[in-house]
């Protein structure tokens, strides 16, 4: 398969999972989607999670406007540059011209520090840990459902701390909470790793991001934590007085995920079939089919069935009981696999005669006879964890197969053309080296992993030389 | 006091208890507020009760696009009239004019409807019934925190049905879930009622309402439920095939309630010390603050501060404990009363010697001393329902002692303008009274309450004639 059809290939892997699991639909708005009642459960099962570790880490939710007037985003320099060619721009209101313009928040640390400057006075106000949840908007070229839409869902925080040290747990504590989310609730592992100076968020000292691996090979950055230093505080004077009394910019940090998590188990968990919820985001884990046969009596199967339902319940297990009748057994099997749930449970007069049932299992499809009601719903909540580790196990495997080590580009073509995936290597830091990626390969430098793996004496996969000054860094083709 | 006096002394009111219970702030960009962490936790209260009430009478969530294309307002009538003028519009995005306008979504039933029209093809499809959380945006001239702000957060239900009457059932099913939630956990009293002509909802066939009276003698607006026919499905389009296998326009209904709830919170229940939060609502509801002593051992007090907490919690109480060092004891009092939380303890060393702690009473502002320890969580638990009832029936008390019965323009005009409240009366219809109250009363027809007081044999307060035409109607001064 060449390069272009592979690519092809894997936007319609996206959008066809996408679309017959309803996660979303496209909309008349250019580059903007519809999040459809099933994907918006997922996205209710991730806020859920992640709200819960945002504030057990000591922060705050608040709310701030959706516009910010354009001057903000000029004072800073590189924010502006990074962020005015994507904005969405209120030239009019209430009937008139503006006099000054509006953009869509595309990120809010602009508006949020003029808030900061006004609420921080001294040493006492901090640190100041906040969190928002909203929609932002960037207008893109070229959107794919949930991984790159115009307009995307999020929470970001923003912190202010005292000393630049506080600030830089704050970031680092923030990337590992996200990567507890991603691997042991959405089970996509993740690298942490820092950004080279191309790649960092505009108008940050440094970022730090967890990258991902797809089952197209491709990497995708699934979030984001920043070190913004005193950038911000010095463009909108965000000072603070210290113990001793001493006045001084305060230290910032922000961070977020997005809507793009979605896009992330679609790509991360899939198979022919399509879509694979890992158990602990799945907006129902189990879903009950009860037989019901026409012009028979279905009392006892549908009664069953209820019991069944309300002994999971009881053990804090999300189920849903499908007993339409207009729509056939068959249908009903195909809906549920495609949108991923991952344990059919069907209930059948003549199972039931037995005290069995019929379990189907979404991840490996497979499916079991004659179960045994007795203790059936401790068997279904072990089954739900083991579904959930495997599906995590499978990634890891996955990813580190696909993951070499390379010390030439020629090696690294290799990696990137064939079956994609992670391309390790040491690098001496000349930034000719991104340019190369970017233009030969459509790919980047990922990110400079925290954990390092590759021994010193493995030379620079760009000029072959060995170093201490070299630096560890993982090179894909993302999204 | 006169009427301006007395408008602006309720406009400092409400600005008073939001800034300095810290709920809000006014932003730099025009008519937009900034929730802050108190306020942003009761609107987190309010949406987990009421999602589950919506989910619990089977909607689902969604989420569509911010942006309209202005061509779609344009596709209903009365709703472009409606909504047109007080649009924000964005012209650019991307670096360039765009050819088709967007406007950020003032209300989302023509960008719904086109998804509508695209997913409804069979009855099989119905009912459709979604709901979703959003911010909005109404460029307004004259605003108020919470009560009227440019932009806002609420949640819009949609829903679809195959008959008019299946749709109106669901239309008073949800003002009554309005209900529920305003009397029963914000304990703020409503009458349900109908809109007149005039102040229904733009595009729809009939609005139904709560409102609410405010402690400075206003009528507030907090929910609406709209019988939309089926104008959108006309204008997008939106049709099914019928049982009869019959091609017909689907019956739409829409419902919300906004930040603006916040708002009733404030004016609903407050004193000259501040914001009073039913504990429903309340972030949290017991806020226990050790004294301190510098230089001495505070372990003992901290450790029974801390016990009690969690005491209180295994009861399912929201509880903070304030353990803060720098803070003076006088201060903490202060703030936690101007943030309304029901129930202060206090607990001190020399209380502790006897086994006893400090309570103070927020909404009556009633301390009482040397509370025995044993069995404390469960008189907790008992007052903060005593506390729930007793700010519903004081609110109960106060409308009902300001709801009058009028029969002539010059008992409405005493009713209005002395102590304010509802002026509940018999109406022949005629619209010219609409715009007397408007113009002369700065007032209007609040609705035509589905629960009737008033005989038959009540003369028309306009032109004084009985007849069985007539409709009762609550005229009041709003927001």
């Amino acid at each position: 398969m060449t390069t272009s059809t592979k690519e092809a290939n894997s936007e319609s892997i996206l959008s066809d999972i996408a679309i017959n699991a309803e996660l979303a639909d496209y909309s008349p708005v250019k580059g903007c989607m519809v999040i459809r009642p099933h994907g918006y459960a997922i996205w209710e099962s991730i806020q859920k999670i992640l709200d819960k570790m945002i504030k057990d880490t000591g922060h705050e939710n608040a709310y701030f406007p959706l516009l910010v007037p354009e001057s903000f985003l000029q004072k800073e320099a590189e924010h502006v540059e990074g962020f005015a060619p994507e904005c969405a721009v209120v030239t009019q209101a209430g009937g008139k011209e503006l006099n000054e313009k509006y953009v869509i928040r595309p990120t809010s640390e602009t508006i949020i520090n003029h808030m900061f400057s006004k609420w921080v006075g001294s040493y006492r106000d901090l640190p100041l840990k906040l969190n928002q949840w909203a929609n932002v908007m960037r207008w893109e070229m070229r959107t794919r459902l949930f991984l790159r839409t115009s307009e995307f869902l999020w929470q970001e925080g923003h912190t202010c701390h005292s000393t630049h040290e506080e600030a830089k747990k704050e970031v680092m504590q923030m990337i590992n909470v996200y990567k507890d989310l991603l691997e042991n609730y959405l089970a996509v592992p993740v690298h942490i790793g820092e950004k080279t100076d191309s790649e960092k968020f505009a108008g940050a000292l440094d970022t730090f991001t967890i990258e991902a691996l797809m089952r197209d090979g491709k990497a995708l950055q699934a979030g984001t934590s920043h070190d913004l230093g005193q950038n911000f505080a010095k463009a909108f004077d965000t000072t603070f007085t210290s113990q001793e009394n001493k006045l001084d910019y305060v230290w910032q940090t922000s961070w977020g995920v997005s809507t793009r998590l979605i896009g992330a188990i679609i790509m991360g968990h899939n198979d022919e079939v399509g879509l694979i919820l890992p158990p602990k985001i799945a907006p129902f884990q189990v879903v009950i089919i009860p037989i019901l046969k026409k012009n028979m009596d279905n009392s006892l199967v549908l009664e069953k069935s209820k019991e069944l339902k309300s002994q999971l319940e009881q053990l804090d297990i999300r189920v849903k009981l499908d007993d339409r009748t207009q729509i056939s057994q068959g249908h009903k099997f195909n809906e549920y696999e495609q949108k991923g749930i991952p344990i059919r449970l069907v209930v059948g007069a003549r199972d039931l005669e037995n005290n069995q049932v019929e379990i189907h299992r979404r991840d490996i499809q497979s499916k079991e006879k004659g179960v045994p009601l007795e203790n059936l719903d401790n068997r279904i909540k072990d089954l739900l964890d083991e579904i959930q580790n495997s599906l995590l196990n499978r990634a890891l495997e996955f990813r580190n197969k696909r993951t070499k080590t390379v010390t030439s580009i020629e090696e690294l073509d290799s990696v990137l053309n064939c079956e994609g995936g992670f391309a390790r290597a040491m690098w001496n830091g000349d930034t000719e080296l991104e340019k190369i990626l970017k233009e030969k390969f459509s790919a980047s430098i990922r990110c400079l992993p925290l954990e390092k793996e590759l021994s010193e004496d493995t030379p620079c996969l760009f000029s072959g030389t060995i170093s201490s000054e070299n630096k560890e860094i993982m090179i894909a083709k993302a999204y």
